[in-house]
């Protein structure tokens, strides 16, 4: 069961109100990198997950999650606290306050819809979605996942550390940038702490395609590196004469029986392009054959 | 620039029209972790990536995973044959084409709306959405991003492979499957020819922030490991008395002025809630005070 | 700052493992009307209300519905851990394991994608939207939102208990019913402790169009009721003679000025329709004059 | 059936074009609370509505809040009419256009994709999505939702209001707002019409958790109110002590047999963590155990 | 303005309850070529169009395709009845109710969370976005998106008929079919009415390339038709030798100044990766290099 | 299979950078009719077609497609170039770089989100969805949707074209814009090689209902055109009297039994709404009977 105590985990101190920072910031808050996303993977992780002591990191991270959620939450509703009472009591002229929306030192969606609230959405609006959580319930793929969600938000932080000079905000965003490397080494240690992670799962891959690097963009600029050199691999340059992999025909089939397969004659003859002859065709009509090489502008507006 | 070569990269052998299974497939070609989202998400890095021989394999490996798309599409298009077949010519009778398409052997969306073809959904029937591909423009954070999202990708293809006995539809599976084990490799080399891979970004953390562990979540069950214990953690045990982390009033605060201060007084005013008294309510008018503590049900229906 | 203690809310017993109900239940994990929706609907509001008393009930509210998603949330793990186990290990034929998926007793987008965790999904597997939350930040608007959103959710909850006899699953799923019959209580009651509360906001209606009732749909049917007849409402049943409402013309306008006016004419010359003739289209290429009345069938397949 | 009236239901003058404006006026056409969500929320629940006078009156405003969509349409019409005709027709510089899009005067979507023309999305530019619309078929639960619906939308008129002072714009934006006091009104008498209404839906809650608040929210700030307080009231503030609810242990349980049981031991042994020792991570690998505390960056970038 | 008559556009018989049918009737509700989707698509062109006859016919055929959304919305209500009646009611057996809506006969989410009431989906369960309208303002463009999303909605229908034997069900949905061949056909005669309809909008194309056809996809199945074929076609099949069309380097440039060159040889020098090397992986660590090849499975489940 | 080289179709030059253009570009890379919809439209119809030559040609522009995302996508890279060095490099003072990114020169989730990276959204930041691929599986209704597709791209492009003066954009758009003409050329003329081409699919409509036109809008401004008036409609101008259009009573039935009926009966006695009298309402608790019509100001905010 959740508990919460009034307190933030860090102390939000605004300089001043200023609504355009305040939209910046719903990227930590609704957006995919963001607080809810981090809150959500960990929980439903942990609510499925078989082993006690991960079950217990999952939990609780994910419950400091949702106190991070409750610091950038807090940001957004200090930054926007002018608009709000603008908005909301139609305190100053109509005029004057769509200038302030307009010219973007406001958001129109968070003064309008939202009314200076914290809304569920990204920097652009887009609501925060549950496709954002890819827990996928097998522990060596998911811990794989914190990772990486781990260091998209770290980056998102350092970019918005980057766009404002307000030290009070600066102050608690480095805070919560610093949390998500703490987390993201709790997560690299939880992954290598179980034996078998590599590959993850349970099957082996086939030998013969697990250590082929297929080059398939060439020309000038193609490049070697760790990733595709050296012992480990085998490079794939010459891919229309090895083409495909298995040695087969490279064709897709399947077979069909009975009524299935002459109902599919029917539709391929009912359906089938007449390769010869060259038909008129609506934008013939418009502008006979070859039409698009010139456009004819009716003279009235040349 | 692209190219295509009429061959796909393995061959599809697929036993029998199996529109149940040609749903299931559907989640690695219009699922999250499918290889539209794998193409898009190394295709959209490699766009904007400043290191030639990084953005090479970033392609390379683009270019294959929309070889794979062909691939895992062409096995729908196959176990759907008969369904197209089927659906367009009405060529059984309406009832027994309502059975197979109601009772599960066939998905209705499937048939009804996409006439059997492949469809950008996974195999709920919901659309890919761009928000899948989640490169950020740091490589320290999209090679773990890409690392994470193979290792999501290998998992669902494993379970795939445990769903069908058609060993043709298998063995392009463990093909598929085997290439992503293949790509995380690279994408792991990738990631530690990087020297300075950690944390992700530039921005240092705050040293006394980032070795502690928050014991969020307590009771039995309360767990240690690396994650949390040992010489590189310090793990915070007494929420209450170290809360907030900073030593501040927990509480969050911004300095309002003039034409706003009053706005926000005034809204403060207008809203504000009386604390004392009991007021009667839409709730009570429907049911008295202390109502749904017992739900009357009209006599006539009792 | 939230906590955490390892004791559900509830205790929850469920029988044996049904992942066909766990399908159902995600309606109130990840819904429109489920658990987190609620949690975050009243905490976007707590963040930013004036309202000392207010905003502490709109935390307490809110942790609570944390509180009880992770109940439903344990409930669809404890449902689904008999097909995580199975489509894990790959513990039984292909052909099996393919049966329970696709004939209903499982859901293939929770065995294939979610390896049998709770997913942020509605029961059709609808990823779960931040634009569910309907916070506006006027806390008369939002207080009857939440009225309204305790009442769907109730509804649900009574649904999802009338489809199940495990009897341990029912009593926690009545224990979440009742709770939101609880919060819809505390949410009139909050109401109606504003003593300005109808019509929202600050701006009074215009006399002459807030007790209007337009009769727009006519027929056999018509009604009467306290929603439109009595001394509160003036009826308008002839609505033809009574367009527009202010009396004025009822057309749309606006004036253009300069280059924008003439601009604006030569867009319409330029696609402006010739109301005349009779000009052959790509239809009547196909099928001649009057297509569609006969539809051609070819020969071959008729 | 529909038939249409080409009169608006109310006159729509605009001064002079203005796409900035017309943007925020988006969120009535297709945002979340607009008109087309009003219209489909009633029409949707009419459709299947048992009682006559109800469907009737469901139908009647479904049908106004249709005609509430072209007005407010009309109006995003005529404030985009110079953007259409600029866009479409190269009226003017390039440079100069851009700057009119680019620099907040216009909306750049609005412009490019849509031509001018009004789009089924929010201010933002999110689409419209069948989500809002929250109908779940009963009816003391719908009216709840149609009562706050009209809230909301209310509220959001006044927000147009106070940032235009185009008096034609807001003399039709006073109407819109108007008339939703008005459908709240009706759907209050619709509501209290219903003789059972509270609890909504058929099913009693269990009486010893219907009166208890629970106070999870701790602190500095504990507040009461007769939300909490009272009679009616009983609240707990001890939750460690009273944890669960039922008694019980306060954990999820259930049985697997058989062949699951033994799969799900394979998965925990296959997925077990080692609590003790300190693996060696990737992020060690980068930066060393303790990695994160000291950010090295490149002598030659520094 | 909008005005509604009770009467439907057709009579809706339905045998009997069905709600397996239902939800393929869905598709044509609140689906992507539904009647929502017609009426949105022509009404917000006729909003914003310049041509009278033109804007008088789209308002015809919104207004229309209203009254067919209201149509096969009482086709859904009719088949959900018996269903409606059952989940609200509680009416039968928990176990019973269970089997109905998870053996295929019902649909889960349709009777949880719609309470048995069309719900604005398709037959998936995807809301309804306003992303289907592809409105775009251009008159030769619209219409020729109008055509095809006729013939879209047409074969829809088709489909549906093909799977229904209920008489009064097919009866409907052949009337819906032929309206929108009649739609497609008024939309045809529009969109040769305008004089200068190809290319559609006001620029022409570059001469050298617009009547090029690119056989980029090559190999056995290489084909030709009167698409690429003849004296309107010009076929590049040496694409190699070809690129880029504009006889350039092929590369994308763009010119950095000052402070931003610098940053960018910065941020080049920051994450450049080491094409040399071997380093060791987080893969490397799980599984030692070549990891993949061979997959180690704990011996106490091997 | 895919492959790639190096070298894009068309040669990039950008003169420098401008991330508020790139932000309008992002439309044809990530948005509705952009060059992914474009490609995966016709690749998913050419994986299930069943005829050779328009198989061939579906590849074909498919993949050229692709390479056009290559294209536009380089063009967003470009102009975001600095935008990306500032925002990773933190380069210049926070309170410059906020400006930039707030005064509309930058757009601010492509900075702080994407990093400067293309991303697969729309200009307005809404990601691209899978639901933007409108394949139905039938030739002739896909070839026209193919046709609309190429037409509202042309038309996009265009008014690309006419937002910027780079030179080395335009020309690039140029081309792209062109390839869409020619690609609808295509599309025309394999529409028109199937000689059973309208109606789309294999069902006749019924032939009285096939060239009615119903004047459901009607008023001044009521107009003709060959859309509705000549040989080969009927137009039907009184409604009210030939509704319905079968003659039959214009109201939906169906027939329950047994169990369903009586708790249908149930269900409409438990929810029957009281047509007499006049209940107090939560409004009326509010203002007394008739609120709304005035609105009570408190004394100390008015």
């Amino acid at each position: 069961m959740f508990m919460h105590n009034k307190k933030l985990q860090y102390t939000v101190r605004v300089a001043e109100p200023n609504p355009g920072l305040a939209k910046l910031m719903l990227e930590q808050f609704g957006g995919p990198d963001g607080e809810l996303a981090a809150a959500m993977r960990y929980f439903t992780q942990g609510l499925a997950d078989e082993d006690p002591g991960r079950k217990d990191m999952l939990l609780d991270i994910a419950t400091e999650e949702l106190s991070h959620l409750e610091v950038i939450g807090s940001i957004v509703a200090m930054l926007n606290k002018g608009t709000k009472a603008d908005i909301r009591e139609g305190a100053m002229e109509e005029a004057e306050l769509y200038m302030k929306i307009n010219n973007g030192s406001a958001d129109a969606t968070q003064a309008i819809l939202y009314g200076g609230g914290p809304s569920l959405t990204n920097s652009a609006g887009v609501p925060w979605s549950g496709a954002y959580v890819d827990s996928r319930g097998e522990p060596t793929v998911d811990l794989r996942s914190n990772i990486a969600a781990e260091a998209r938000a770290k980056i998102v932080y350092e970019r918005l550390i980057n766009v404002t000079d307000d030290v009070g905000v600066q102050d608690a965003l480095k805070f919560l940038m610093t949390r998500e490397i703490a987390h993201q080494k709790s997560f690299e240690k939880a992954l290598f702490a179980i034996e078998d992670n590599f590959p993850p799962g349970k099957l082996p891959g086939v030998e013969k395609y697990a250590s082929t690097y297929v080059n398939t963009s060439q020309g000038e600029g193609d490049a070697t590196g760790p990733w595709n050199s050296g012992d480990e691999w085998e490079r794939i340059d010459d891919l229309t004469n090895t083409l495909p992999a298995d040695g087969g025909s490279g064709l897709p089939t399947v077979e069909l029986k009975g009524e299935q397969k002459s109902a599919l004659a029917q539709l391929a003859t009912r359906t089938k392009s007449n390769p010869d002859g060259n038909p008129t065709t609506g934008a013939d009509l418009a502008a006979g054959p070859g039409a698009g090489r010139t456009k004819k502008v009716p003279e009235d507006i040349a």
